[in-house]
This record gives C-alpha cells, structure tokens and sequence, in this order.
C-alpha cells in the first residue's frame, strides 16, 4: 500500500507541477522585433520565452525547434497552430518550424544566414539592447563590395562599413577592424543581424570609439587544387575552408 | 451510338494527351542558380519547368504554388515530395509551398522580398542573362543608407549604387536615376533580385552608360497623420502609400 501511495503521490506532484508550469507563463506576447512587416507571429514575452504560430488545417504535427529543443504546437478550431518554448537567452537566435516532417522557415520571420542556412531569426530582448538600437545620430554606411579571387578562382562579397561622413573627409586615414562571424555564418553575420554598423554609429556617436572603417567578410574559402587533394587524402588544417580564407584575407 | 463513340474518342485523347505531356518533360533539372548553397532543389530545365523537392515524411499534401498556380507533388519511398510545374516565364518568379495547409518558404531557395512578403524565389535561366551576369569588369559599389524621415516619422531605408572609382574622383558630378520597384516590393527589389548594379556595371564596361549614381528606395511610405484621416473617411489618392512616398522622394 505504501508503494502505491508513493506511486499516486508522485503522479500527483508531476500534475500539480505541469500545471504550475503552465500557469506561470506570463500572457504579455508581443510580436518579435524580427518579424516581416505586420506579421503577429512568432512573438516573445518578457520571460523571454518564444510563442510561434503557423495556420497549417490539415497538419497532423506541428512544432517550433529553438535552442536545440523541439516544442509541440497545439491546433485550434481555425487551424492556427501555436505553442510556447521554455525561456531563451537574451539576444538573437537561429530557429525554424517542423510541419510533419518537414523543416521550414517560419513565414512570419524575417531570414538570416546561421547554422549554415538561409532560415527563421529572433531577436529575444536584452538588457544591453539600446547598445545596437537604431538611433538619432549620424550614420555611417555598409557598403556591399564585389571582388574576384584569385585564390577560390570565384568571386567572393564583402561589407565594408563606413563611418559618418567619410565621403565628405576623401584625405582622412581610419583604422581598420576586420570582424569575423562565428561558425556556419557567413559575411551578413555582422552586417545584418549583428548590426555592427549601429554598434560603431552609437559608439562614435558617444566618443567610445574612433571613427573606423570595418571591413566584415565570410570566413569560408575554397581553393580549389586543395578542395581536390583533400577529397583525396586526409583533411587539411582549418577544416571547413578557415585555412584558405586565412590567404585570402591576408594576399587578397 | 454515334455521341457514345464521340465521349470515349474524347476520353482516350485526353488520356493520350495527358501520357504525352508527362513524357515530353525534358530530364536535365538543374539546381536553380537562385538556390542556397549545396541545395539541390528546386531545379529548372531547359523547358523552364521547376521541379520542386522537399523532405516531409508525415505529410498528407504536398503543392508547388508558383504563376499563379498549385502543382501536387508526390512522395518517394524515403519521403521525399517532388513534383513538376508547367514552363514559366523567363526571369525571376516568387513561389512558396504549401505543405498540409501551412503556406512556407521553400528551405532550399534563397530569400527575397516581393508579393508583399519576404519567401522563396527563383531564376528562370533567360536569353539576355547575359545582360545582369557577373562579370569580371569594374565593380561599383551597393550602399546601405539609413535616414530619418520627418514626414513619416520613422528610420527608412534605401540603397545607393555608387559607379566603379567613385570614391577616388571625389569631385566628379554624376547623373542620378532614381529606380522603382514593382507592386508589392520594396528598395531590396532591385538592390537584390533586380541586380541593378551588375547591369550598371556591365553597361559602363561596355560604354553603353555613362557612369551614374542608383538612389534605389521603398516606393511606400505612411505619414501618420493623414493614415489617422484614412482611417476615418474615404481612401485617399495614392492607396499603399505611394502618395506619401512621392513626398519623401522630392522633401527627403
């Protein structure tokens, strides 16, 4: 009897909980800043947990896939399906929906390159946001450069940011940052969703930083006498063509 | 008899029909250029068909939607869904998919902005490709400008193509076009899929245009007070804000 008892006890306890855990969700959702123009879905509370929506009638199964996690949606009577994941850490995340079976972006969310994809972003808000805001001071550019390399025999495509008034100065020398993204990004990282050009224009806008050019390129590169030894032997040093751009960077 | 022996002729000729038009689908798919990296589908042909292709092992109903039309797609032993549509036109088409209800961008096409959403498109290979290819000519440069706007009281955005060698003749004047996009489109249209600036460059190169400058913004624009107006009475001149828009254009 003892051990049933435990038993219910336990079940009991786990219910009490789910529920508890359910109800404690905070119902103050608001669309993601990250959203396509006028879309209601995905939207972020301020316990930062991530509500995604897709209208999908005839899905048998529908779920969000955020922070290595898949969440179960629930469908209503009009065939919207939603459902809530756990809390996320502050700042932008890579994410995308499961419509049975099924990865795809979320329609609602603007697109950005990471997890070496185009797909689904949001932005979760954090403490140090007004850091990157979009504010009233002067602007620089990001400017999209094309150039051939002779290494990769391919064109490749960097952004170079410019700083306020940099046309205006033709004779002034700047320092320059080379700034590089972080695995499976590419040269839109920083340029994009990093927002390394609203970070310089609030930084030299509040003389935290010297106006500088930064030039932001994709860490990827292939030559291609190499990229055909290395299907031949064993791989090369700086996997994934981080070698290859090292020359690039340097020669190019 | 005579109207029996008419319905069953007309039934066998569709059926022929239907036979031929299958087998005439010519078998060189190729990943569209307009794809992610490394994606296989979609393909075109050399018909200008898209084959689409997408993993969804649990789904019930899988269509292509593009030109205005939905093909059904079928599903292989390993759940894969692949389905052909009719030719399109040559150029570049927005499409979606619609998987169990649920329309989404297709995860093997890169984005872009147009039919009023951000989703899939695709490069139907066209006789004067040519004239917006990447070549190895002088490049100029695509310039990310933001702006204040105080008529519509917000951030905008456009882009500005800068001709090879701007920066270093800083005292030469140059002609300005500015360029409009489409219906439903904003300053991306021809910053990205437009390819505004590879035609640019092809044509300077050429000597077939003399080097100007490409003021390339969202023909939109909503002046808060007078979209307070609309909401109240009759739709004014100029629906989508097109009418706000010329005034930013010639004011800002």
């Amino acid at each position: 009897m003892k051990y049933r008892q435990l038993i219910l006890l336990s079940v009991l306890m786990t219910t009490i909980g789910a529920c508890l855990a359910q109800s404690t969700v905070i119902d103050d959702f608001k669309p993601a800043s990250s959203n396509q123009p006028n879309k209601q879905y995905p939207q972020v509370n301020s316990e930062r947990r991530v509500k995604a929506g897709i209208t999908a009638p005839q899905a048998q199964k529908v779920q969000l896939d955020i922070g290595g996690k898949r969440y179960d949606l629930t469908k209503d009577e009009k065939g919207l399906w939603t459902g809530i994941s756990d809390p996320q850490d502050e700042g932008f995340h890579y994410y995308q929906l499961n419509i049975d079976g099924a990865q795809v972006p979320d329609p609602g969310s603007l697109f950005f390159y990471g997890a070496s994809r185009w797909g689904s972003g949001i932005e979760i808000p954090a403490k140090d946001q007004d850091f990157y805001a979009l504010k009233n001071v002067p602007h620089g550019q990001v400017r999209e450069h094309l150039y051939f390399s002779k290494l990769t025999e391919a064109w490749r495509r960097c952004f170079v940011y410019t700083p306020p008034d940099y046309d205006k100065k033709p004779g002034v020398r700047y320092p320059v940052l080379y700034l590089q993204h972080g695995s499976g990004e590419d040269e839109t990282g920083w340029a994009v969703q990093g927002k390394a050009n609203l970070i310089l224009d609030n930084l030299i806008a509040e003389k935290k930083a010297v106006p500088m050019i930064i030039v932001i390129d994709k860490g990827y590169a292939t030559i291609p006498s190499q990229a055909a030894e290395q299907k031949a032997g064993p791989p090369a040093r700086g996997a994934g063509g981080i070698s290859a751009f090292e020359q690039v960077l340097i020669k190019e």
